[in-house]
């Protein structure tokens, strides 16, 4: 596996949503994203999924690359990406038949196009493929996962009962502590060259749960997984900042003990192992503060707490990083978004900025 | 008392901190809200403070004007303003002797200015000055009350033990359904021209006790308490959106049931009651179709959920607004500021914008 020019999953996600087409309409970029073409790729991105479906979105998005059907990885070596370049897109099919025959009936009633809608062959499409490229990762063949999004009610009628692809790495990876982080690269909204991630302690759960899975150990070890990434992305080390769970921080215990039992304790061993971290702080000023480039990293404890921060600050830069897994996941930081989706229309920097942090972690990957 | 010329308490808050000179720097803005200076004033402003203290702001800011000392708001008529115009600020003297004694001390050992820093004295003369307010406001003689920032600390060491000014309001009126609002006014951070406000359902409290204070009746007056707001800012109905307590909108039941069993039903009441009302929705999304202009208010359910947002999309110009009381108040969004108080430099955005929307309520009220 060479790591300068790593081969990257992107999983197609859900048929029925944006998935396809953003990997269609950002395929140039990926090209782009260093070097340029040529024999110095920066990456070579194989899509999971259906070379039907993915053709269709090319259609779509009129963007002209052809869709090759591969059967065997080893056929995408750098000789592969000099001869064909980005005008094609090497596609590995793992879809199941079913979802091919929705894709044919749906598209026969709706002129042509699929129709953005829960259906279970999607959600069952998205769980399979991203489950083929994960085989391919936990065996070395690939060097990291892009996924595109699924959607959670088309994924359980499948009888896949996971809240999203988080949870199913972590499980075929046979890992408990792993956690979720939006990270958002350089751009306007932030002060940081080098942007800003935030990593969730609690993630899929309901509020009233979160109180038992605050824990020293939860946060230092979140500590850890975001300077880690970060110091990736900076090449040095990151100043790390830690939310509270309670408003006012807690003022001193008036509104809560979380910070004064927990939270507070995690920050000072964090900081005796070595981390450059501060906090808690109250989180409204703390997010404003990792605006403003005071911190290059954010621990929330849940995850409302750093997704209203995150989106409000560019949702369609935003990309989700699962930590703590043996191998590399990114993604787009949005949904399915039916509402936008086989439109040809679907915001694509998302889908760029996912396979632009996936290249730059598998480079830093032992 | 004129409804179109209101008489306007701005209370000075901790005399540390930023309150004297954002009033001091602001002072002349609040003549050109509307129609400039002369017989046409917008508001009648009145200082509740220190005249000595707000004297010695003018003189940080270089705003140059004069500070007078007045001992009956009867003296401050639309005469009183033609004549003296925005050159002289008129102070209606309520700071107790012993904070006169912390200013003069304070000054003494730090070349002329007073210290940023908590001292009991500066949370004393912050509760009388508002207390004195509140007097004038329950007995009609003010229009509105625009409060400066109070340091929780400093209050709570003067033996008074409140979270902030909104319980302090709340006790004084007698009134136990109170909420606090933001509001920030047009500006470029948002798409709707009249600006976005967010009631918090619950405010200064541990997460843990959210559970219980979250009820069916509090989201709905909470509701109609921001509608009612929004309709004077706008001249006509809003579109109220309401969050989730839970990530994902709890995904139907997965991640609490907070949303099925409370918020839902509140939304479907509130909306037989005539209000346009939507949701409960996932708070991340929700939050970036506020700012997108698709939501006039937002009703959150928590304090941090509210801020983080409101903070993102502009610290500056937020507003404080307590709704549900006989009286009407507002106040600066950001606390103290010990950090640049006495400096010169705070901004004074978001005091300019109090008055202004004390001003419209004023215009409003029964």
């Amino acid at each position: 596996m060479k790591k300068n020019n790593p081969l990257l999953a992107l999983t197609m996600g859900d048929p029925a949503g944006v998935g396809p087409e953003i990997i269609a309409g950002a395929w140039k970029s990926f090209f782009l994203l260093k070097g340029g073409s040529g024999s110095d790729h920066a990456c070579r991105p194989v899509v999971f999924g259906s070379s039907e479906i993915i053709r269709r979105a090319v259609e779509l998005r009129n963007t002209g690359e052809d869709v090759i059907s591969i059967s065997s990885l080893s056929e995408l070596d750098d000789d592969y990406f000099i001869r064909f370049g980005e005008k094609t897109i090497p596609c590995f099919d793992c879809c199941p038949k079913t979802t091919l025959e929705w894709f044919k009936e749906s598209c026969a009633r709706n002129s042509g196009l699929p129709e953005p809608k829960i259906d279970p062959r999607c959600g069952d499409a998205a769980f399979i493929c991203l489950n083929r490229a994960i085989d391919f990762a936990l065996s070395g063949q690939i060097s990291a996962i892009v996924t595109g999004p699924l959607h959670k009610k088309s994924l359980n009628l499948a009888g896949h009962h996971y809240p999203g692809h988080t949870e199913i790495l972590a499980e075929r990876c046979g890992i408990d502590d792993f956690a979720m982080m939006l990270y958002l690269g350089a751009q306007p909204s932030l002060a940081s060259p080098t942007g800003l991630a935030v990593v969730h302690t609690t993630l899929h759960t309901a509020m009233k749960n979160v109180f038992d899975q605050i824990t020293e150990d939860a946060v230092v070890a979140r500590s850890h997984l975001i300077a880690g990434f970060m110091k990736k992305i900076m090449g040095s080390d990151p100043k790390i900042g830690v939310c509270a769970l309670n408003c006012h921080n807690g003022e001193e215990g008036l509104f809560g003990d979380e910070e004064i039992r927990i939270i507070r304790p995690a920050v000072e061993r964090a900081k005796k192992e070595g981390l450059n971290i501060a906090g808690p702080y109250p989180s409204d000023t703390l997010m404003l503060d990792a605006k403003k480039g005071f911190y290059d990293g954010i621990v929330a404890m849940y995850h409302d707490q750093g997704h209203i921060a995150v989106k409000l600050l560019d949702m369609h830069h935003a990309v989700n990083i699962t930590l703590g897994l043996p191998i590399i996941r990114t993604s787009v930081a949005h949904g399915t978004a039916f509402d936008r989706a086989w439109k040809g229309i679907a915001e694509i920097t998302s889908m760029i900025e996912a396979v632009r942090v996936a290249m730059i972690l598998s480079r830093h990957s032992d």
